[in-house]
């Protein structure tokens, strides 16, 4: 994908409708409940028959995709699980073992996993999507993570992973991901999109200790200043701090909001890619739902940058999409509740009463 | 049943198992993520093992049942919407038009609808379960709410419900709750069980207006002035202060309890219930998950008393049993990543590396 065709691309994203905004809110008013009774169910619903420009909409097919890759970063001591637990993740993943497995399941989602740079050998599996970026990224301490080509096609990986899923007949997406390493990424790219202090920011992503941490907040410190002079465009920041799996999800957000389709983020990483996509394209944010508020500091920094409100808070920390899809019956809910409720008319229920 | 045969029940019912809840956290251990990282997902799991005193808890048969009546004290004009709504949206309820209809289904949750003494004749409906206590409560304002022998007779029929409902197969359970003017009843359970002012806990119910709010905490505060010498035991508050679909709930809790069977609770109402049957045994609150937090101010009284954390604070407050039937996925994602993830050991993934 070239950068033109990426703009050219970006331009054609429309904002959700505010027309069908109010012609929703105004459907709400009319069911059986008092208004504003299913607090954010309501803005959800709301909000996807805007997207869809419908009073009927469907989210009963959920896709979600995990975009797995490996982390230069990882050299400078940033984590506390090994490099390698990255690849033996997406084995876990393909073997059906993780908790995203058992989640995905559970409600009834279909999951799909993407590798889109893990260190090593090709994976053998079938139900694998091979679309390696490179064998993990550069040590953004010493170097930039990716080439913009790197970015770019990163970029394309999660469009075609979008289109490619709804092409299949899924109507809600959900992402997440898997690399050793990417809070310290994340942590990066947020410090440097809402321009907020490392050390408000970076946290103990899956469990590192007060070393690991100390060296984490330092290693941002200095791939910011590294880089400082090359910060200024979104796909520039990306390619300098990002991650390949970082790239593909923001193809992703930018693929689902081009289909009108809508996404739900998982935790750190996954927003942090929505908000690097948001800063090339404010519309995109009109497509996005945050799943859950994760554990990690820098989390909440991102959703008040992106005005997302999340729809669990449950001290997550997981990633792999568990929040996402933790929350894909609450968006199914709200759109239930929406399309299937009778009216005060038809039910002949009272509305309030005249104090 | 007797207050004999109540002792009797409440003293069989044992806390839930420490060392199943030991046995479950290590289990957590062995399972391929960060220690904690599924957070409260996590403690979920454990306690519903501790609850069965198994590593292996089922809970993917739900049952949600609604329990409805009518209250006098809606003569002192307290709520937003006439009366005649209980009877018109248990109406709603067994015609499928309602929110709880749409999100009960969308979780694939039974749902089932009693008549705990709605005002007007009895319905006429095969599904409906009819076992009236009264023809609405007293105003609390001018007397009892009902007889120390209704308190029973409600307690009672909530138990047969939850008996019932296990006996057809459900093996995790939710109550929710339909009686205008039913949130003044709880705030004033919530006061007197909590010792707060009133003024604290008495929140806008479904809609009332600022007048409404005023008449609804003077109803309240002159509630427990005349029932001052008559709220020393948990029976006799429910039976001064109560209402029959709030008896029911608290023979439900029990029920559930008795039976070691998993129970979320909804709103504010239903939590009071819950608060009641707390302080006659303790041990209950060990059977009991907060499904949500309501936006109804006494609600996080109510959840600090029990010590409860809400699954979802998504500022409904819709009652119906709405906010514990949509917090039905997370209960089942708690448990089926806890059953079904690999561990560590069995998926060759690498643990925490030593530092």
């Amino acid at each position: 994908m070239t950068r033109e065709e990426l703009d050219a691309l970006l331009l054609s994203i429309e904002a959700a409708d505010p027309e069908w905004l109010h012609h929703a809110q105004q459907r709400q008013s009319e069911l059986t409940k008092p208004p504003g009774s299913l607090g954010l169910l309501e803005a959800v619903a709301n909000r996807i028959c805007a997207m869809q420009k419908t009073l009927t909409p469907s989210v009963d097919r959920a896709t979600i995709v995990i975009f797995a890759a490996d982390h230069g970063v990882c050299a400078e001591g940033v984590n506390a699980y090994p490099q390698a637990v990255t690849r033996q993740m997406v084995a876990n993943f393909l073997a059906g073992g993780a908790a995203i497995n058992a989640v995905a399941h559970g409600v009834d989602a279909a999951l799909k996993i993407v590798d889109a740079g893990v260190i090593g050998e090709t994976f053998d599996h079938p139900s694998l999507i091979t679309r390696r970026i490179g064998n993990g990224t550069g040590n953004i301490c010493a170097g930039a993570a990716m080439s913009t080509a790197q970015a770019l096609e990163g970029i394309a990986l999660g469009i075609d992973c979008a289109k490619q899923a709804v092409a299949e007949g899924a109507n809600l997406l959900a992402c997440g991901e898997m690399g050793i390493g990417n809070t310290t990424i994340a942590s990066a790219l947020c410090a440097a999109l809402t321009k907020t202090d490392p050390q408000l920011i970076c946290g103990r992503g899956t469990a590192v200790d007060d070393e690991g941490l100390g060296r984490k907040r330092d290693a941002v410190a200095r791939a910011l200043q590294l880089h400082s002079h090359h910060l200024a465009s979104p796909i520039d920041l990306l390619s300098r701090l990002g991650g390949f799996e970082i790239a593909a999800i923001c193809g992703f957000c930018i693929g689902a909001a081009h289909l009108r389709m809508p996404l739900l983020l998982d935790g750190f990483i996954a927003t942090a890619a929505a908000a690097v996509t948001v800063a090339l394209q404010p519309t995109i944010g009109d497509y996005l739902f945050a799943g859950h508020q994760s554990a990690e500091p820098g989390h909440v920094v991102l959703l008040e940058f992106l005005r997302l409100q999340p729809l669990l808070n449950l001290d997550m920390r997981l990633g792999e999409g568990t929040g996402a899809a933790a929350a894909i019956p609450l968006v199914r809910a709200a759109v239930s509740a929406f399309c299937n409720m009778a009216t005060f008319e038809s039910a002949r229920v009272s509305q309030i009463a005249a104090t």
